[in-house]
């Protein structure tokens, strides 16, 4: 380019910017200075709440399920969105509890028509699984909820979180507070995406108010609530240590193949899920870590009080929490400076940068059924009835190095193990174990796991020949029959339709 | 809807989740466990990292200023990418110091073509006065920054982020390490925006690293290297507590204007700018909070010595920092609970949810010139030449309850107080008063403010009569020659054009 030629291309581009300048700094100069109403996120109502956010016929809303079955948020904000006469709405609460059995005559009245969530249970799940809803309910992982957001698929306007407390521009955690929930790990999901987002809160604390879970450019509307949560209710069902003998033995067993499976290594990372007998195996594994004098570097997931305990003893040196399932590990969130806080997607989303389920390597899981190919049902019973949830399931069982179910071969009548399950939530391709209290069987395709445990004295035994003393045990169990309609689908964690559920029949 | 229209629907949509249940089921038991590699994100070398993050022609690379005039990173990188043969970039950094004089020959190779930042100095800035990028220096501030961003105007294709340390999945903060650089308040902003997030880390650490500044799922590459920058340069030219008598003056006199102001009640805010008189503000404010008994609740922006000083006296309840200014703030982020790291966007984006400024009482900020109409240049000299930083300037001044600008009427033979400003980056509708050595002038928008001040004793004067006395003491100051091409473009909080500067002439 000659230098002519440059320079008159400066030159034009000179008068562009001069012109742009010149009729912006009058503007400038005569406009008020910007300062700005420091309360106006705060409302005088939740009705006041809802007109402001917008919510409209057909949006769809959010919420979190950190108070579990203590939530009053979903149904309190649901009441007066019924009463504002809003309609045709899609709900996506990242799970349902049985408190939330008001949404019945909801989704009657036409206010909800459409379900995202991880899990459903008491009489909502029974209605659906009748067919209460015209559009199945798409059942999701906590990871894969985050995968539909991103997607798109699950596009959320409002977001209705409910907190102990936070200031007026909306900086608020789950533990500061008497609603105390500890992580507010799926909430930190609908605070990051939702077009709109309403925090209700118990109490309005000076700003700036820290730590920050949601944070203040994350928050359009406050509104203060008598109650959001009970924090009593939060691990009332799911997370009681068990004194069951028989999950006590599964769980001893499901130690001993922890210990022997060549992933008992200091600076090894698990995870447990809620239910007695994985809950159990940190008790077995304690006095293993001792002896070895083998620390965890980290425990993930659902942060239970015996997680916790094993923190504070020093043996696991780090809990990343996703959900905290009782007041215990709330209140750890809350004082302990290794007790860190997680979002779903720093949990478990297979498309985050960066997911912890990708560094785990041992998670010991439950289910309502496995069958001979390990596939696993978390989500119907043997009724066909929904009463369980997605939930971390088959995020962590597909990324976890070692990842074990433990279950009671048979419940009363009922076999655990079957030829194949009612609903398939997590595929048998990422289930190495099953451990019963009628024995131990591994996945075929882990044959390298299954001699180690065997050079190391374990009896393992065919996953057939298990199936075939469950037989024994329950005789044949009458077959679920069910309708052609679809009630429920569940998605896989990368938003694949991975199974339906069909509607029961009466 | 008829029944059996209502069926005939369900039963075609059954069938549609049924096809793509079935199609899927059979990928899911046939694929391998999903199992990732743990530590693919580590870089043998930058020249990997660069060559992964898929940096190409005419792309956009950012870097945050945490280290200030200590920053390593940003040349270690540049050198790098050009040993690449990588053309044509736009380069958005934070900000540019002294130190990144060796992007001279960058441009001049054509390895760099178009800049965003929030300031220039030395040897780089006096060449772009004098014309070396061929499109004009984009000079943003810091709440301005995360709108081009938002915007899309400024679109960063891979962000280098200097950390002293992280884990293997990139959790990382500023203050663990040697390289403490305290506050990644704007290194934040970059690893929720950019595409790739590459980490340049001094340190590896055991998973999982926290707290975290920057979390896991927001990086895709690390790369350890020896040094990422020198902790003892952040603070070495801009904020050291004057002794000179001067400055000292006008900042007791400008702490009487706050104390009188109306603003100075118990649980008010303040922000201090870097630059002699601003920072000693705070030292001639402490004995008439302590006298009385006021406690801020909180102190804003770049967080200095003696802003934590205070904060450990019990005088500011809480510490909001964007940018740690000096080695003793990045400790003091480090241990203090209540020395709390924001986000650029959490502190002054104007689009934000909730920006800090807009709930900042009183800001105290400099000026190179500032002129009648109260317009401010902080940004080039009385010799045209860039020299400083749009930084948090208009940020804060248009958000702030009282703005005040503190500097010596002149400065040798260099009136301060000008007729025009050379340069506006902070309109004059922002600024509310003006203290220099010789008098206080208070904006005439702000009646009621002097009416207050002089009410409480103090000597307010016209803006003309201090220009007058600056005309006075210097003469008429010899007239600064420019070309007519524009090689900076100044633009607003909110994106448009305030001003723009052009070259230099020889």
């Amino acid at each position: 380019m000659t230098q002519t030629t440059e320079h008159s291309q400066h030159a034009t581009r000179a008068a562009a910017w001069l012109r742009r300048a010149e009729k912006d700094l009058a503007a400038y100069q005569n406009a008020p200075k910007q300062t700005r109403p420091r309360d106006n996120k705060l409302c005088a109502s939740l009705e006041e709440a809802i007109r402001r956010s917008g919510l409209r016929d057909g949006m769809t809303l959010s919420f979190h399920h950190a108070f579990r079955g203590g939530d009053l948020t979903l149904n309190l904000v649901m009441e007066a969105v019924a009463r504002a006469g809003l309609k045709d709405l899609t709900l996506a609460s990242s799970s349902l509890s049985d408190c939330h059995e008001p949404l019945i005559e909801h989704i009657r009245h036409g206010v909800i028509s459409r379900i995202y969530t991880s899990g459903l249970r008491g009489p909502l799940a029974e209605e659906i699984s009748r067919g209460l809803l015209n559009e199945p309910v798409q059942i999701h992982s906590h990871g894969g909820r985050v995968q539909l957001i991103e997607s798109g698929e699950l596009n959320i306007d409002v977001a209705f979180l409910g907190v102990p407390s936070c200031d007026p521009a909306g900086n608020a955690n789950g533990f500061t507070g008497s609603a105390n929930c500890g992580s507010l790990g799926y909430a930190r999901v609908d605070a990051g995406y939702a077009t709109q987002v309403v925090l209700l809160t118990e109490t309005l604390l000076p700003y700036p108010h820290h730590s920050a879970s949601i944070a203040q450019d994350q928050v359009d509307l406050i509104v203060q609530v008598d109650r959001v949560g009970d924090s009593d209710k939060i691990g009332a069902d799911a997370t009681r240590m068990t004194s069951n003998p028989r999950e006590l033995l599964i769980a001893r067993s499901a130690a001993e193949v922890i210990a022997r499976s060549g992933y008992f290594n200091d600076g090894f990372s698990i995870q447990t899920g809620s239910g007695g007998a994985s809950l159990a195996v940190t008790r077995f594994l304690e006095d293993k870590m001792r002896r070895r004098g083998i620390c965890a570097d980290f425990a993930l997931g659902g942060i239970t009080a015996s997680i916790v305990d094993l923190h504070e003893k020093g043996l696991i040196r780090k809990l990343l929490d996703v959900q905290s399932f009782d007041r215990c590990a709330a209140e750890s969130l809350a004082r302990n400076p290794n007790h860190i806080e997680i979002s779903a997607n720093q949990y478990a989303n297979l498309n985050s940068k960066g997911a912890s389920v990708d560094r785990l390597d041992v998670v010991v899981l439950s289910a309502l059924e496995i069958d001979t190919g390990f596939n696993v049902n978390v989500l119907t019973g043997s009724d066909g009835v929904l009463r369980g949830a997605s939930g971390g399931h088959c995020d962590t069982a597909a990324a976890a190095a070692l990842s074990i179910i433990v279950a009671p071969l048979v419940r009363g009548r009922i076999p655990t193990l079957v030829d194949k399950v009612t609903t398939c939530v997590t595929p048998g391709s990422s289930i190495d174990i099953l451990v019963t209290d009628h024995g131990i069987a591994v996945n075929p395709s882990r044959q390298e796991l299954a001699k180690r445990l065997q050079e190391a004295g374990m009896k393992i035994v065919p996953v057939e020949w298990l199936r075939e003393r469950a037989q024994l045990l329950t005789g044949q169990p009458h077959a679920v029959e069910f309708t052609g309609r679809v009630i429920a689908v569940v998605r896989y964690r990368d938003g694949s339709v991975i199974d339906v559920v069909h509607q029961v029949k009466e």
